[in-house]
């Protein structure tokens, strides 16, 4: 069975085509500037010739006719038929407290998507694109959609409240819903079956760690507690967001430079986090670089991002009286050895011993880090979004063909 | 010498008179409803009638004439003559990053507190009143000013900067300043002293948790966090405010509920915390009593409460690497047992051990409620601001008068 995992954004799209049989990409790529007429496809092929055309696309429509056509090109592609691409899996930002799971998508799943606009304005209306896109170009195929708030669904109401006037959470559903979803559960999986331990005994705060940035209490396997909030505002300091504050400082910072409600949700969206204390823009690695270099506006963003980061995997821990393992994991933790080791050397307290060797050996696949005397194991696992999105919509489809 | 020390709100005005020979409260007492006909005077002279009058008090000088026509009655009265007050001290909200440690009053320093009108709108105006109410009532005695904000002055940048645009905290001073630093200074020296070692080589998290609620990290005797921030908005949930939340949900519920700046404030400051979840009032006795009589709301608002500030409280042993002492103040903190048994029971990871019959033990004093074998002391330490104000006030007249 081949699934296509579609992740459509207001003027991008990326796709992967997955063959389940072996979990092995068969081809991958993306359409930015949609809406433009200088719009830019990149097709790669596994194992064959990258394909880049810049063309007209003014709609997300176009754009999967066009992938399409790279997907089926005589020399170019990997399909001989449309009809050898058995389902399609979208990445949903948005699920509110209507999605713990993954879902086919039907007339009640779109009516509860558009629901969501709301909550999730700049994300879940660019997904109903996509999902409409690929109804207009393969109108049998059956579509899922996978959540990036659904396997935080089991947080419980003590995590996912505010502690303000219940009529905004009754009328307005402002709540914690938390994101990353997909990534917190995939690394959470693999973390376990590194330890060789059952996820159902451990004590796990994962670290997903990019552009975005979000902790996870992820214990007995179920998220409990999760930086990101209502939005993916709340939290760690981010390359561009400012994460928490005090609230007051909203009605304050509107008040004195004279901001609407869109001005200062900008400002602590988009110009703010890294990109405001480095004055060097969100790039961990230039950050890095600058710091060692002496930049002293580099350091303090770089110290600020470690010190956040650090006291939410501290208050995890007390929130699940217990920590068994931290996973670092998306661009940042990934890549940032620098970021790993700061954060870990002070945490000893805590029983992490870091193997600095392990930690800055320039390696890709997932590994521990720290010793084997460490009480606290701290691991690196490349987080996998998109196979996360084709295994659950290979499920769904699966149990759907089961029933019928 | 004896110290009148003064906390002046905008309607009421709290004061004690100590003997500083013994650092004994002479007389204490309260003028409530300033500005009304029917205001209310408490006098409590120690060891003797309590007094009480219901009269028309309009303005801080007229509370300060009655309240040392008491101090000075023939029956009621502590004092033979007005200069047996060598010195009066005040309380002030907030000191900005001007001031570090108390001061003597003069122009400048008065110059300074009203430049922080602006960032402690409902706090400065009304200690500025009850400074001017002195003045014209004993023009000849030296006034100094204690400061809420000035224990966290030592925090680092990395603890009091917010991830957003600098030129917020260079034009607007928008960044941390924290509050009840007099109480965090006082109990970590007593925790110090009551354990017998050096508070320089200590690091304690000190919980102050009365109506208003903050925590701090005391690392060394220095402050280096402390919950609340720009504003006493920010961290613990308390008694009616909020504390953290995502700050996105502030510009969503003013465009929601079509909220001016001023009603998302009050909103968030009077209308949330323990009172918008348990729908029963702020007073912690209250809501633990319904809890315990199977009240779901209650147990709700308990339950949020207790794992915010646990959560704190883990945030704060990372950020120090380390967390020898706990200390537990203020109305909740020294009076609720049942709240300290809960963040205690889920801190065992941290090497917590509660000694249950000790922290249930109805005892008022300073007291140690972990086992001995506890790698974490927990101590309950009531606070006595008054006291700090009266000593820092005499530490600066004894200075004063040695330079001259």
């Amino acid at each position: 069975m081949n699934i296509l995992v579609i992740n459509a954004g207001s003027s991008s799209l990326k796709f992967q085509l997955y063959a389940m049989q072996w979990e092995s990409v068969l081809a991958k790529g993306k359409v930015e500037r949609i809406g433009m007429d200088s719009a830019i496809l990149t097709y790669e092929p596994t194992d064959m010739r990258e394909v880049r055309e810049v063309s007209e696309i003014l709609e997300h429509t176009t754009a999967i006719r066009k992938m399409l056509k790279l997907l089926l090109h005589p020399e170019h592609g990997v399909l001989k038929d449309i009809h050898e691409i058995n389902a399609v899996g979208h990445r949903v930002v948005h699920g509110g407290e209507s999605f713990s799971g993954s879902a086919i998508v039907d007339d009640e799943v779109k009516r509860e998507i558009r629901r969501l606009f709301d909550l999730a304005p700049l994300h879940n209306p660019a997904h109903m694109l996509g999902i409409q896109a690929v109804e207009a170009n393969m109108p049998s195929v059956p579509q899922a959609v996978v959540f990036d708030t659904a396997f935080h669904q089991t947080m419980p109401p003590v995590a996912y409240l505010y502690p303000i006037p219940m009529v905004l959470y009754k009328k307005h559903q402002i709540r914690r819903y938390g994101f990353h979803g997909t990534s917190h559960a995939y690394v959470s999986e693999r973390a376990a079956a590194i330890l060789g331990r059952p996820l159902e005994d451990l004590k796990i705060v994962t670290c997903h760690i990019g552009n975005g940035a979000s902790c996870t209490a992820v214990m007995n396997g179920k998220s409990m507690d999760t930086s990101m909030g209502m939005t993916p505002l709340e939290g760690l300091m981010m390359g561009t967001r400012s994460g928490d504050i005090d609230p007051a400082i909203v009605p304050y910072a509107m008040d004195k430079e004279e901001l609407t409600l869109g001005e200062v949700s900008s400002m602590l969206n988009k110009h703010s986090g890294l990109t405001a204390i480095s004055q060097l823009g969100s790039d961990m690695r230039e950050i890095t670089e600058a710091m060692e270099a002496g930049d002293r506006s580099a350091r303090l963003a770089f110290e600020m991002y470690e010190y956040r980061l650090r006291k939410y995997i501290g208050a995890y821990a007390a929130a699940m009286n217990g920590m068994d393992a931290i996973v670092f994991t998306a661009g940042v933790g990934e890549n940032s050895a620098v970021l790993r080791a700061a954060v870990c050397r002070n945490l000893s307290f805590f029983g992490v011993e870091l193997d600095e060797e392990a930690n800055s050996r320039r390696e890709s696949g997932e590994r521990v880090i720290t010793r084997n005397s460490s009480r606290v194991q701290v691991l690196v696992i490349p987080t996998n979004e998109e196979l996360v999105i084709a295994r659950e919509t290979h499920q769904l489809i699966l149990n759907q063909n089961n029933v019928v």
